[in-house]
């Protein structure tokens, strides 16, 4: 196996995480002619974004955020990194904006790893590679949010095995994962080259205990416990338009 | 014992510490009808949280926070995170929001640990684990609060030991602990896939010098020795509605 | 010897270092009339706080600092951790603070440490450790302030070292100080379980020179060498009320 | 070889990344004059710099950023460290510097290593070592830039082996870069004594997949693996005049 | 040799590098009377200043920043402390200071380390240890500052090692300076005590490439390579009463 293969990833969309906070004071004095167009214009947006989604348009989802670290996240998925920039930029334009502030946020591309690949077939020709490459957002109620490293410590430094040592942890790893099927839905994004960690990870659950279990029942892996470091973590609930609608009531 | 197993926790409420800084020079500002408002949307909510504790809703208590990272602390227990996504939203639409400032908070759920289970019961049908995994806040003259990891170091690396390994070091650890019965009392918030850290422990006493005492003398135990990473740490006093009133009076 | 013992410390006055940076800006904006009025409240303060230096009331002291980091520093020490909250309090309610803020505060406790005890005796009823866990701040002419822990690293690690290990390492520690006799005067403050660091260091000085000495010069003793992990380090000059006076004129 | 030669390096032209956010608000609630204003002196300043490309004059690209950390990425290639300084205070200058603040930025010079040179030739003299030390930036559709170091760790310390294997170790790296000729543009700023990691890289690309294949095989080398540390990354699209007029256009 | 003579150093002037941003938009939007009037009080200062300089008074010299951590330092040394917290106040009290801001600085001692005295002689009678430790600022073309600390790792470990290993890296380090005589000035702070780092190194070069040679190879010294730990780093270019003149025209 030449060293290429062994680099071989499948990319499929681009993806930019974007956590706001609401600057509710801002809010509470504007008056409700203008509380009502900023909504307007976020929710005309969504609303484009919903009716986008498929498997040439990308995919879009809207979570509250707990804690201080944000109040929601807008998840969104796209064909290139120029539909990504010119999303950023339409709802800077927005007047719900105004309102709001990115204090964080994270850039990647689907990704799956060549781990997990079959040799000798084109892999995106797969529907289930497909389905996996460019994913609709599932919506479930629960989802969190990490970006991680692989170690690469003086001792357990994963870039230093070799091909064969690393898919044999990372099978295993896929094993934990499996026993989580139907509870948990996960999104891989690759950043290396594109933002702070080498992946974004974001994890939808029906119930938020789940995102718990799998994490920490992952972290006992030898690929997490020995080769994983962590960022920061968020997590929310999903938000539909009528409990955005609900959620800046005042 | 299989690995699932070894990996069950239990848990109860969820938990959101709202760590909040008063804008002094603001409230100072205000005129005493803005500032009579304030307070009393705030009154408010605290009797309608302390109201509802009890174990169907959830418990709630307010400290007051030395130095300069905070000046309130706010600790909810709730059963969903639903209802502290609420929560957080119907603060951040009070007026009393306006003259504070949320600079950092905490989730979690509360959590029990398999290391303490007796194998074969059910443990949620104990009234003592009940008691523990959903606790009405003890309102204890003093708290202090702090987030913690288990190391994952090239030599010293908990997520690699096997459970028995753990079980012993924890059991010993609680021996330390139960040394401080009727001086401490402690909660446990399991934050793995919530919150950046994988633990946040908040811990109530009459004796402000017990809190320095525990977690002192629990350093010297080697799970907290050679395995414990420790976070900010956050130390106060107990405010109740007429503290409160003071606190804020001109 | 119990573990119990060899955790025993003594704990004297609780201490709140208050950093403070002036806005200078908003204070040559502000009225000369506006001026005196916020210098008068806190010279009022100063003199409450000075006339009530004695054992039973506390000791508090006002250090200017250099940098960027902070202007003035307001040391503290109290009977309890009430004080200090109200302390806090009552400086944020008064005009002088809207022309400061506190960037940086460190709570602690005065600390005698076990390994300087004499068994069967009861400290507190010495004189001299009485004086040490409840000192008079000494208004020498510098000061400088930084909080550290000891170091629980895979190979280097105080807390998994038997008592006597230790014990002789801090006794060789305490002949580097004493040195410095009549030179430096220090105050080690206990902030498990209060602060971010173990503990804030406050040393004091005629010379300046005398304050880089001595944490050199203890740089090379083991215990620091291999165990201790430092945070920020603060240094300033005494002020006293005509120093005040002169540095607020415009 | 002594040891000055096992170091020598090669420098073109100092180069200054500005990355800079947009403050949104402020843009839209500017008169269209003023915004006209505002655009029509980043151009004349863009048309200044693009006229001026040259070997003797240096080279100008302007790029958008995805994500929070900027918005637009201003790379600088210049003779002396005096034309950044001029550079940089003549855009602080224009009414555009008023919507815009730097929120980070990078300070270096294009910098060959040793390890490539031919012993015995005046590299200068050589068109193709000019053309990496004075590049003509390549306006390709998307560029990433990071900041690295190499590490000096107790094990693995770049800086304590010998000339002989760390050229080895560049030059497998080499290779790998070779593989994304053509697709990969890469240039090279040294910044010790400049900034605050050891080097700057800025990699240019056709397809943005490229950038995060060559930077994930590269870490796979020996070279990064071992002794590559790697700060922020930013990631964006270019952008030309009239991209920048769209851009913001309201 | 006593541990006492180990740890003597020498010391000259206290130092004080005030790095500060500059806020264009507010200066841009002063009248030019009030401009005028900030520069005036600037260059009034700056003339005390710079005809105060002598062994008795001191040294001051100003440098423009690149990039965005600053746009000035002030590098002032004076004989005392005291004198350095007056000149601290004494600029925030001027209009100059209303559209700065200090964001970075530093403060140390000028010293000379032991590892160079001759035994048995005054150093402080030698006239080119006094001209060292009391240094003229030369005012060449360019600047950089970093802090820097000795490792105390758990290989590595500076202040483990015996005076006589020490002094040997201290020499050979040396040797590498003294490749650069003529082409770099260098001022050495010492910090422990004094601010966050335990040195602060100020370089001055006529080729702002002499900057960057004389880090790069001093980093393979074994002092470097194995036991440096460095901070940030600021670089910029001189400036006199005429440049300064000219960087705030508008």
């Amino acid at each position: 196996m030449s060293a290429n293969e062994a680099l071989l990833t499948l990319e499929g969309w681009f993806t930019y995480h974007d956590f706001r906070k609401i600057n509710w004071e801002k809010w509470k004095k504007a008056s409700i002619e203008d509380r009502q167009a900023a909504l307007d214009e976020l929710t005309s947006l969504m609303r484009v974004w919903n009716d986008a989604e498929s498997e040439t348009d990308g995919s879009t989802a809207v979570y509250s955020v707990l804690g201080h670290k944000a109040d929601l996240c807008f998840i969104f998925l796209r064909p290139t990194m120029g539909e990504l920039d010119e999303l950023k930029t339409a709802i800077n334009k927005t007047r719900f904006a105004d309102y709001t502030k990115t204090d964080y946020s994270y850039i990647s591309v689907v990704e799956l790893s060549n781990y997990v690949n079959n040799p000798g077939q084109d892999p995106k020709a797969n529907p289930h590679v497909r389905e996996r490459l460019y994913p609709i957002l599932p919506k479930w109620d629960h989802f969190c949010f990490y970006p991680m490293n692989k170690k690469r410590g003086e001792k357990d430094n994963w870039y230093s095995m070799t091909m064969d040592e690393r898919r044999e942890l990372m099978q295993t790893h896929g094993l934990t994962g499996r026993k989580y099927a139907g509870k948990i839905k996960q999104i891989i994004g690759g950043s290396v080259g594109y933002d702070d960690w080498e992946w974004g990870v974001t994890l939808f659950a029906h119930d938020p205990i789940e995102l718990k279990h799998i994490v920490y029942e992952m972290r006992f892996d030898e690929v997490s416990a020995r080769y994983g470091e962590f960022g920061i973590f968020l997590v929310g609930n999903y938000v539909n338009e009528e409990a955005l609608q609900k959620m800046f009531a005042l």
